[in-house]
């Protein structure tokens, strides 16, 4: 079976010039064939500061009102991806920067009220359209998503971006052996935070149980490790959390199982 | 030979809901393969306005300085662009939202500084990527193309949207049968530009020279109508200005010939 890498990278890398450029370097050397799924959270955030827009984030989600939709479109489906799509392609790589809605790749739904707790325009996704990333991955494209999807109604919506690279891959795992890697500023899940020597280099579904319970994982890294197990679990054959800077290194990083 | 619509929208249709959703319907009731280019600059002002960067324009074009890059780089690239492709998806048009970045599909370059005049990062279109669109076409896919360009060196760059449509119509216009339709809110060029009813139904080069010297095409009209010529000369089938409200009447508007 084919090879397919898809590689989630988060917003503190993509501030950083430096970092950006040697993650897409590294990026467009790995073989085969590619997709990039990007975050854009921090840029967002300073952009609805500047407008006096206030940003609500509850569980580590944004609440998405009109206006915060408008800005995350602007930044997630504009400045960010329009800027790696350019930079991959002067580094060789035919890059096509999409968000859910295009070609209908990805659609979600409305995120219903739960709790008291209305999200706005927020999608979970729905369904990915595995059959069209087939075609475009076959004409040698690297798709590049910002994390928008819409419903199919006209409506965009905000959607996190480890889900759509963790669906994405599930959904491309019945044709192709997918990598799935989730790329940090930290060399991949520590056992103590301070410590970047720490890595643990495999996490079970047993293991993650226990890590939680003892603290270990908290915050934002439990959903992401969710985000990692359910791949592992639904057939992707490889599941990796680890640094941005060694994105082609097979032995680094926390290894999910 | 294979029938082709390139229809440019501009930016004060794009900003009343009402008008663009009677576009966007018409639009996507053309028959055969078709190719939306829109503009935006109205909504990059208002968020230049909004976030203090002051708007400078020559001869009806943008200073573009790396700001401003950034605002029209959302707003084209991101706001508008994805907002149409998710409104056409709802309409069944298979829409896929692009950048002449994605795909290297228009390369630009750097406008250098002339009469002492730095357009910033402003792009003049050297080679639009004929072979790649035409495989979009082929897979039933609508291109929908935002104003913004790259130099294949990682920069990207605004580009006139009429120009963008122009220049693809030409290119394309040695594979398929090209229609390039320029929408405005006025239903033609008008000899009085108060009476809605004074539209000139066509319009040649001679013509142009004589309504140009008497005035009566003036001002923002002007690069249109030389694109229009330009595009004619160079062997696009059919150039027509009008309404953005009757883009599938073929008789209406003023033709270029």
């Amino acid at each position: 079976m084919t090879e397919l890498n898809v590689v989630k990278i988060g917003g503190a890398v993509l501030e950083n010039k430096t970092d950006l450029n040697q993650f897409l370097n590294d990026f467009a050397n790995l073989p085969g064939y590619k997709i990039l799924v990007h975050g854009g959270g921090r840029t967002a955030t300073q952009l609805s500061e500047k407008l006096n827009i206030p940003t609500v984030m509850v569980g580590g989600r944004r609440i998405t009102d009109a206006s915060t939709l408008e800005i995350v479109t602007m930044v997630y489906g504009g400045l960010i991806n329009r800027t790696a799509v350019s930079e991959l392609e002067c580094r060789g790589i035919n890059a096509l920067g999409v968000t859910g809605a295009d070609l209908n790749l990805i659609e979600s739904v409305k995120r219903p009220v739960k709790d008291g707790i209305d999200y706005g325009f927020v999608g979970d996704v729905v369904a990915v359209n595995s059959s069209m990333i087939c075609k475009l991955l076959d004409l040698n494209i690297t798709p590049v998503f910002s994390p928008i999807t819409h419903d199919r109604k006209g409506q965009l919506l905000n959607t996190n971006a480890d889900t759509i690279a963790s669906e994405i891959a599930i959904a491309l795992s019945g044709y192709m052996n997918v990598t799935l890697t989730f790329c940090l500023e930290k060399p991949g899940v520590l056992a103590n935070p301070d410590d970047n020597n720490s890595v643990i280099k495999t996490i079970t579904s047993v293991d993650f149980k226990h890590l939680k319970e003892k603290g270990v994982i908290s915050q934002g890294m439990i959903p992401k490790v969710e985000n990692a197990l359910k791949a592992v679990e639904k057939g992707v054959k490889k599941v990796i959390i680890k640094s941005f800077n060694c994105v082609n290194n097979e032995l680094s990083g926390t290894h999910i199982s």
